[in-house]
């Protein structure tokens, strides 16, 4: 998509030689040939550094974009970044890729749907009612229980097993909202990453990345009933309790353990060897590996104990 | 079904004119053909505005059945309303019906089950292993994911988007119980409608309606793992995290936000533009647009931040 | 499979007459053929009663093993059993088994997967993207909702309603974690049993049970999003609402009431007709039938009520 067209459709002014746009990424992951935005104040600084070949901005900060990226001013580049998004998203289904590659071994159900350009590796066991998207790609000895989906891009290792009714690669849930309280879904580009020797339970949801990829380490253990959100990390061999869930962009170490029904906000990193008990609620980044933790707010496990013993005393 | 066949299954006295009844409702919406019930001493004020054709009721409150309407008296009106809510059930799926309809330019899986009876608008996109059930309308531009399943009588509006393995239409978690503990199921008759322009997450249920219907209104974004209960209605641009509930009957005013695990209690209504913080627990009506609300029990975010503070010098 | 075999694949010392092993199990309930392990201290009072041909335990307690079984030491006994309950597992899907028994009147989509060896019983509706296992077992007038999974070896009642997407049977949450954080996984060998009469939501896990059964007893209505681990027994007439969780091998007597994402810990008893509101915390067992808690950590719900009045005071 030319540069010239993205400007005429978010009602920027144009100006300079026009060039090929290939997708969208955040400043600091973009490419020459690639458009980024900035709609936080805290990303401003990232703006200097940027390699994109343009940068949506607001009016106020159209001064930083360095001098071999172009500024396209609009009024609200988030909403502008939400409508563009759609023009970079793939299809969902691209019949002219060749028909699916299933490995030496597998056992794929008359009953599953496997897209056209999606790859089976070897001995894996594919169930009824399975759907494997375009392009995604499917390890070596891996079991997909029924129903299970993995949306197209999406990658899944060696050794996994996947339960029944899980979907790896779900949109991430990402708009932006107008002043009328109206919103904008903003596409979600990137994918989901499972490396080997991971276990999934039932009904687990993991999202795929808006840009980029969200991405389950090897020998990680998920339960049932467990949310992921988009372009979340978790590290090798962590444990993700049932109906515990992560918001977005949340980068977990190795060796985490979540707790059942625990939870964690968006945007945080938390040390390896950190251990949540059930029902806790992580609001900020955790940075000494090892520690316990219980409640909402978080604390200390002892703490939170400590802080029940008072608390029983007030009504006794 | 007749009248006098239906106080016979419940054993009531009848007596007067007999007629066809047609269906089960509330006493407020039943009309001259149709059949109500009291069973909760809050609505025993609405049963001489009814204009039921006959009304079950305990002994206690036979006189308040307006005249030109017959009293079916019974010990326990929920148990005797939960058996006849079978009669009135529809068949799952009726293969009477003519073959479904799909709109130019849908794109429907050779995998997917379009049941006799429903109708697919244009231009839509329905994968593999998704179930449409009869009489089920799905407007134009809409995106059904793999094995999402819309039951019978259902409605999703233009430019959905429902991921995967989400459930529109599950019965409503309804049943009587008698003085044995036991549980009898209340049949589910009314259904759910989405309007237009809504974006439902994977994995999440929203519940059909006891009768009439469970409502999520235009611009609503509904992350994965959402529960929905029967009779709940969603306002306009209104906001659901992941792993967040609404008992039955909760009505939201438009924009309203749900964080993350949050949860509402039945049968309340929210203003519109509430914001509630991740895991709040809602259990009274929001009189009050525009406000933000944090914790469990509810109160205001800056009242539970102060509240944490104070918890916090306990154990220090 | 030779017990000499098993002791030479987690490297302990072999002496004595060899003999067939057929399957693992609790040092409680294994036969004679059977082998069993000691991975907990406060298991190790079961090992002088056990009927197991063999035990795995380490060094310290391997005095405790009957003369008539025979003790296989090794470093970790969890992680050897890990190791050996592969060999145990039976395959996903048997095809040398006869093909599926279809009761008279029973109607089977043809978009849903019975596979060999189950048995469907009579006037039973199984609808489209339906999945039943190998050996496993539908009683009559039972309806399975769209993708619907029923994993192999699973027993479900007659007069059950499970609603869309919904798995039974999908594997607990086991497994054994060295010294170095790696995680092996624990097959479950076990399997699930649903009673007679009993409804379940859209959505929701019930995973199989290790050794023996996860049992759903009759009556039981159980909701959307919710999670039964492994092991677990709800009793009769008991209500699991929307979003609540049981952590494994908990036990709830009949006509438990579980609130909306109220969750327990594992390993607990909860006594007959206790009620748990909403949000409820349960981690320890409940011995007194028939009263109501709220609250986590646990307590009356009328002691939780004047602790909330209490913390209310605190900010005003």
């Amino acid at each position: 998509m030319k540069l010239s067209e993205i400007a005429s459709i978010i009602g920027a002014e144009f100006q300079g030689s026009d060039i090929e746009i290939i997708g969208m990424n955040t400043l600091k992951d973009a490419k020459k040939n690639e458009l980024s935005f900035v709609s936080n104040a805290k990303y401003v600084k990232d703006i200097k550094e940027t390699n994109a070949a343009a940068v949506i901005v607001s009016e106020d900060v159209k001064n930083e974009v360095p001098s071999d990226s172009l500024a396209l001013v609009v009024a609200n580049p988030y909403w502008s970044m939400a409508i563009l998004s759609k023009y970079f998203a793939p299809v969902i289904e691209d019949e002219n890729l060749p028909v699916a590659i299933i490995g030496k071994g597998s056992k794929v159900s008359a009953k599953a749907e496997i897209a056209n350009g999606a790859v089976i590796g070897e001995n894996c066991t594919i169930l009824a009612h399975v759907y494997v998207g375009t392009e995604a790609v499917i390890g070596d000895n891996t079991i997909l229980y029924p129903s299970v989906t993995v949306y197209r891009d999406c990658k899944i290792g060696n050794e996994c097993i996947i339960h029944a009714n899980s979907v790896i690669g779900s949109d991430g849930f990402g708009f932006a909202t107008n002043n009328m309280g109206e919103h904008k879904k903003i596409y979600q580009n990137g994918n989901v990453v499972v490396e080997d020797d991971v276990e999934i339970g039932s009904n687990t949801s993991i999202d795929r990345a808006v840009f980029g990829a969200t991405l389950i380490k090897k020998g990680t253990r998920i339960d049932n009933l467990v949310q992921i959100g988009h372009n979340c990390e978790i590290g090798e061999y962590s444990v993700m309790v049932s109906q515990s869930g992560l918001a977005g962009s949340t980068k977990l170490g190795r060796n985490v353990v979540m707790g059942g029904q625990a939870a964690a906000a968006g945007h945080l990193e938390v040390a390896p060897f950190s251990t949540f008990a059930a029902r806790s609620g992580i609001t900020s980044s955790i940075k000494e590996p090892g520690k316990t933790y219980a409640g909402f707010p978080l604390m200390g496990h002892r703490q939170w104990l400590k802080l029940q013993a008072k608390l029983a005393k007030l009504v006794k």
